[in-house]
């Protein structure tokens, strides 16, 4: 019998009317033949409810015991949606990460899924059980309770998943699927039927808020199909599955923007070798993520430079912090300086491997709508560009609109081999 | 360095600010050198509100899944304590019953421990920490979460303690200690300073409220010394020990009603062994606690009886099921009667073991207030009796006044060893 994982969010078991009505859906699949392993989170609100009463107790409550508090969000929707499943006549069975057997390191509120024991969910399964786990936590070798951080019951339900070698992974979510770009955004943004991992993981970095970076990481690694879907209605959603060739044909698949970041750039670095290291291994010691880093060639004349990165706005004062360490260690030197008024703007697509022109087109709709770009960044199938924030919609639309997203992709001829270039 | 457990209530913990009043406590009792361990309850209201979810998605939850769920609340307490001490600047660890190693049978809402691991608790108290642990909760055999029913936080409190070989148990209640009778009835009602186990126990069973009689069974056994105190102030409370030569000294030690219960006579059983049998036995099946039961003499001319007992107003309605079933099978041939109407009032004192005339005092004061006595049971240090339920008041004030229970008792002579009669 084929293992179906579903994962139901906060919104979709928020209230004891929205638990009876996944428990329907999860009754229909079962009734598909499959065997059904869900994951939830905590009913939507909860989590919150208990992070405000930490908070109130203490400016700075410990992790460990962030989580041991936070983690009870999930226990109670679990115990509330195997008792929506018995009442509705279907053997069901809860079970909290520690009895799933999901271990991870020992990063409270951020931790890492280290190995998962399938022998109790099979076990649970081989009976006709419905199995019920929450998401977002496990134990550490000491048996301390952690959390997955961000995302986190998304990547319970695809290392379940994995580990039970399940045909698919259902993400049920409040939107339909992936679209080529955010609907609040671009009113004609289409529904992708289909994205290869590689595309989604730029998404979810880029921050397209359907699935958070690591749970696609890992359906990547471990060949885990995905489906993302809408807990709402039954329309299909959109699979996330390995790159197929034919997915080449398409030149892009989605435009994102994120306005959540800032530009630092400092000046008069040193131009010697060891500079750059120092900035960006101080920032890495105090967590902080750095996105996009440019740094023009330097002037023969001065031997200084300057490099400019992109980090969360929330992470600014921190970012400060190192500067002024920096400084105070002389290997910062010149002023620095910080824009807060950026929009990251992104096109993301495999096709990009094999189409030529991508980034030219790109810059040209930019250029046709006067929006300038002040930095660039690349990999092998993204381009993302810094622009003015209050661009951000123009240059969304105008991306849409110029690259026909909102259209079927008309299937290109197969392209050359050595048309392997892009701009 | 000697261990201290202490328990606190659901009232004691009921707010963030009355948390932080348990934390100073706590760290009071660390600063008189002190290991101490701190059992809580769920905030007051918690597990309620977790029980009306529950019953909202169906009638019947089963068991294993409301404690799954009502389990949640102890894990919240615990947190949200050790952020307060953690704050406060003394080391603190949370664990919950699976985490201490509290293994119990397999019977949800009202499961027995069975064994209890030190290990863990020990090597975090030899770091210096406070350890909090949940009270209400373990687990099977199966890694099920359980819950301990009634009094669960007691229970785990004195169990720990019985691990631990801890130097007292203290209970923290919102009154002063365990009273000669209940002061909201009684107005003179005296606190006592020292209370046998035995006492307690059928204080306990008797409807008194401050200690539920199974964690008095557990510390009776292991000999653990319980302090019943307030949370709400530093006066001395109540310590329940073992027996001592000199409490025989005082003829009684309180008096109790309850009101709960209801009389059920059943008339016409054939006066033939077994038919006794039947009816408890069945009674038994269905789980229900049969507490005072007064069968009369049979009249050789019907050679019929009949069986008057007493249950909880709240199982009449599985009762009279299981009379209908011997009445079909035939073992009960006559009509039953019920009545609600009535209270029971008991005295309790080691000292009757070694006084004599206690019983014909009690009959006597009530006598002599025009009070009934519709049944009487006796234990080797109890003496209960039915009454009408409107006279419950009248009983309790003149028993206690009769006995003279507002006065710290004289020491009597010493009882000569062969007048251990006492009616």
């Amino acid at each position: 019998m084929h293992i179906l994982v579903q994962k139901y969010g906060g919104t979709s078991v928020g209230s004891v009317e929205r638990i009876k009505n996944v428990a329907r859906r999860i009754i229909k699949s079962k009734e598909q033949g499959y065997s059904v392993v869900v994951v939830v989170s905590a009913m939507s609100g909860e989590t919150n409810r208990l992070l405000d009463l930490a908070h109130e107790m203490t400016p700075e409550p410990t992790r460990r015991e962030l989580d041991m508090l936070v983690s009870t969000g999930e226990q109670v929707s679990i115990a509330l949606l195997a008792m929506a499943l018995q009442d509705m006549g279907h053997p069901a069975i809860s079970m909290t990460g520690a009895q799933v057997g999901i271990r991870t390191d020992a990063n409270f509120t951020n931790a890492r899924i280290q190995h998962i024991d399938d022998k109790s969910m099979r076990a649970e399964l081989a009976k006709g059980c419905i199995v019920i786990v929450a998401g977002f936590q496990g134990i550490d070798q000491g048996n301390n309770i952690t959390t997955l951080g961000r995302g986190g019951s998304d990547t319970t339900a695809v290392a379940l998943a994995a580990a039970l070698k399940a045909k698919y992974c259902e993400i049920y979510t409040d939107v339909d699927g992936v679209y080529t770009a955010d609907p609040n955004k671009v009113s004609d943004a289409r529904l992708l039927r289909e994205i290869s991992y590689e595309e989604m993981l730029e998404l979810a970095s880029l921050g397209s808020k359907v699935l958070h970076s690591r749970s696609v990481e890992i359906a990547m690694n471990y060949n885990v199909v995905l489906h993302v879907r809408s807990s709402l209605n039954t329309t299909e959603g959109t699979l996330v599955v390995k790159e197929k060739k034919e997915m080449e044909q398409i030149r892009i698949n989605g435009v994102t923007s994120k306005t959540d970041e800032a530009r630092v750039t400092v000046y008069d670095l040193d131009h010697k070798p060891g500079v750059a290291a120092a900035v960006f291994g101080e920032l890495a010691k105090q967590r902080i993520n750095v996105d996009m880093i440019v740094q023009p060639s330097s002037t023969e004349a001065t031997h200084t430079n300057r490099i400019s990165f992109t980090v969360k706005k929330s992470d600014l004062k921190t970012v400060e912090g190192v500067i002024e360490n920096l400084r105070e260690m002389g290997a910062v030197k010149g002023k620095h300086a910080i824009d807060r008024d950026i929009a990251i703007i992104s096109i993301v697509g495999v096709g990009m491997k094999s189409h030529t022109g991508v980034a030219a087109e790109l810059f040209a709709i930019l250029a046709k709508n006067k929006i300038n770009i002040e930095m660039i960044s690349t990999s092998e199938i993204k381009i993302s560009c810094v622009i003015a924030e209050d661009r951000v919609l123009d240059a969304l639309r105008g991306i849409h609109a110029g690259f026909g997203l909102d259209k079927e992709p008309e299937k290109t001829a197969p392209p050359a081999a050595s048309a392997r270039k892009r701009a």
